[in-house]
């Protein structure tokens, strides 16, 4: 992807952070990026092309910041880490859960994203299933704990929870101990080590 | 609450689940409604009044398919029920939860329904932790939960399911089913009755 690309999509995701999918217009995004319209149009063709692009560049942010925290420790911390990492009050992450919230609010009235979301939201729960089976394997979760039905749980809850903490209804910390119990509600707590 | 006003709000609540919160006029309510634009203002006072006891309506609304259900059987089946209700393909529970999903999307935005919400959620928690405490004094909840924070979780979850089933990422049939698992890995599993 080019500089120019990078450039129009990190204007878009910050437009949708701060107004929403639908206060995303080719002309105030052009105003964000610094750069004119026509430029937008060449690179991304309309409005829903810059919607998908953002929507695309959103994950490989959330993939970044997870890889920049280098996980480490074994498959349990690993998996630990990556599952909070999504709910912090870092500008990117914020700004990322926000971003998500509103493609997927918009889904709910608009097909055009649906299967896009589907997809990205799939790839994300089989990441966490496959942390889930190593953890398992290593002995660090219990043996009835079915992988893919908590990754799709956790991954679920992330997204209930970080909406609830976005909108004033809990506070971050709240946000995150409750996810934390959670990972121990669905996978057991971590046998104490000797 | 007078039937016209209960006419309003049923007929703004359609227009939320349809258009989003961001696609609400008091012109196009009052077309919906089928009354004037100046009965909505005589009765609401403006557009944040209509959304304000829409909020409330809808929460009306929810306790009212739960009662209507007339929860059944020990506590635990009960608030098995209660959260089920939630995520169900019926027109009335649907157009609900798309306007829940779309009020607590909208206050990530604007801090107009904040605190509304928190305590429209805070209340929601309640009643299920409550149904928790029953059902764990009645031995049917395993004594480790922490009623507390299993009912801020499983009504997180709730949320975050109806947004993913909402939005087409996944079925009806899946969210129900990680639901009740969610209720098995929180509460552990029913004990076998003798």
């Amino acid at each position: 992807m080019s500089d120019r690309q990078t450039q129009i999509l990190e204007a878009a995701v910050r437009v949708i952070a701060r107004s929403g999918v639908r206060g995303l217009r080719v002309e105030n995004l052009a105003k964000e990026a610094g750069i004119s319209t026509a430029l937008i149009y060449y690179h991304f063709q309309d409005r829903a092309g810059v919607l998908r692009r953002a929507l695309e560049h959103i994950n490989d942010r959330a993939e970044r910041y997870t890889e920049d925290a280098r996980l480490s420790g074994d498959a349990r911390e690993q998996l630990e880490q990556a599952l909070l990492l999504e709910i912090q009050s870092t500008p990117a992450v914020r700004e990322n859960s926000i971003a998500w919230g509103e493609l997927r609010a918009t889904a709910v009235f608009s097909e055009d994203l649906r299967e896009q979301l589907r997809n990205a939201t799939q790839a994300w729960a089989d990441e966490v299933e496959a942390l889930i089976r190593q953890a398992q394997t290593d002995g660090l979760v219990h043996a009835e704990a079915e992988p893919a039905d908590a990754a799709g749980r956790l991954t679920a809850l992330v997204e209930g929870l970080s909406e609830r903490w976005l909108s004033g209804s809990i506070t971050l910390n709240r946000a995150r101990n409750l996810l934390s119990g959670a990972i121990n509600a669905e996978l057991g707590r971590r046998p104490a080590m000797n």
